[in-house]
């Protein structure tokens, strides 16, 4: 998806400050977890974000105990969650992007993101590939890939969580143009050796650099149901190295000063150019092969 | 590619001796190369090691002037380079895996590999993805997929340096039962931040962890007419964590053994595999319409 900049007379400036929210929603406390995510947005916007993003079910949390506290829980697009970001984005001048518990017009549940900005809300998106647990309290999968949007701060692709494991889902977002993508997650903390980088960020850094582009990922922390979360917040840049110190397991605002219009660059070498290198021909027709 | 395995009567133990060679080959010195790549062979082979990969052009090194130079040194698979990998796998039964120039039987020049084992030549592969001067040089880029090879040893696929960059390319291999991918490669030293783990590892580590596979890259080190090298050397698990200590731009043999049967197990928690969570059909769908 690609529809026209909201404010196309607007001088569109490739200097972009974004913000990845790193908060601690708990399922059950919708409240709490309204506030929460007005603290971080008012945080992010005193540090002059222009892009912020929110964890994945941020409004909800995350550890349901069954379908049936999913379903209470969750919201259409124009529920009070997504409304609320609305109004944030109108108030502050924003675009944000955050995770929301959806409850589609068919009354299946989905695991989605929502983009919002000045003039409302722009574009949806249900996670495609389910972690775990979401498998059993009622998702259902989404079957649309990741939507690029042009806002006035850039083109803003965006995604879920466990999405982010598949170069294929993200490769379809930087195609589609994507200077920046973000995403929601809920990483759940794993063992490591000692000294590594958490995996979940190594992947981060190998997507934003594959493509050239950046990427924004807003993790959540706190423990939640006995479930430990990494709190793994970071912004990628185009080369794909981190511009943001690690918080791990900690409540913060990162926020990083981008020039996106890096990411229109796909060039790595005199003759290198990381897209137009690709031979899709042979990856179609071998994929196909062993489908 | 999955042709039988070359000792079908040897009990099949899964922990294999992986030896990663950087070494520092030299344009015109093919003496002096095949030299070096025996001396670090005998290292691997005196450190236990059943597998042995060599960097990319390990018999001609790398920084050609001009194609004339290119076709004078580029040899045929059953030329002496590639004859000596074989007599070396049989004399010590290893795997060897490594780069070589080749003149195909149609007079085209290729950056291809080759795997040895005891048997003999095993597979030849030709690089997909050229880089840089590479593609001024006269080298043409191979229209086939990675190979896998059943051996003794478990299942290897092999690839060539930027080839790495490709997911989907990295993929095949994966999909094709790849426990263990080695890479022939010369990384070219390029900037980092301080502090950060270069790029191309970074992404080794997230080939190999979205795949739950092995890597083992063979980087090569030295100054070449004004070229100076990462020599990046690792082998990676199938977390997606190093195993093996960083020796950046020296002369090294780095060895580590590995459980390659870890790979044949592609679950990631109770409800998740990195493989049969793939929706191919939707990757596939919407690569075409932006093909």
């Amino acid at each position: 998806m690609s529809p026209q900049p909201s404010r196309p007379g607007a001088a569109r400036g490739t200097e972009v400050t974004v913000a990845v929210c790193q908060i601690a929603p708990r399922v059950g406390d919708t409240a709490g977890n309204r506030q929460r995510i007005r603290g971080a947005v008012e945080a992010a916007v005193e540090r002059g974000a222009h892009v912020v993003v929110l964890p994945e079910l941020a409004g909800t949390g995350y550890v349901f105990t069954d379908a049936e506290e999913l379903r209470a829980a969750a919201q259409p697009p124009d529920g009070d969650t997504v409304r609320e970001w609305e109004a944030l984005a109108a108030r502050h001048d924003l675009v944000i992007v955050g995770g929301f518990a959806e409850r589609g017009g068919d009354g299946r549940i989905h695991n989605a993101a929502a983009l919002a900005d000045p003039t409302g809300l722009r574009a949806t998106y249900r996670k495609a590939h389910l972690w775990n647990g979401e498998k059993t309290w009622g998702f259902s999968p989404g079957d649309t890939p990741p939507p690029v949007v042009d806002t006035v701060y850039g083109r803003i692709g965006f995604m879920v969580c466990y999405d982010l494991e598949f170069p294929e889902w993200v490769r379809l977002a930087a195609l589609d143009g994507a200077d920046l993508l973000c995403a929601p997650v809920n990483w759940p903390l794993s063992p490591r050796p000692d000294g590594e980088r958490p995996g979940e960020i190594v992947r981060a850094q190998a997507n934003a650099s594959v493509n050239r582009m950046f990427l924004a990922v807003a993790d959540r922390t706190g423990v939640e149901r006995g479930q430990d979360w990494l709190g793994g917040s970071v912004i990628v840049d185009a080369d794909g190295y981190p511009v943001t110190p690690l918080r791990l397991g900690q409540e913060a605002v990162l926020t990083a000063t981008l020039d996106l219009a890096e990411a229109r660059n796909k060039a790595i070498s005199e003759r290198n150019d990381v897209h137009a290198d690709r031979r899709p021909a042979l990856y179609a027709r071998h994929s196909r092969e062993r489908a």
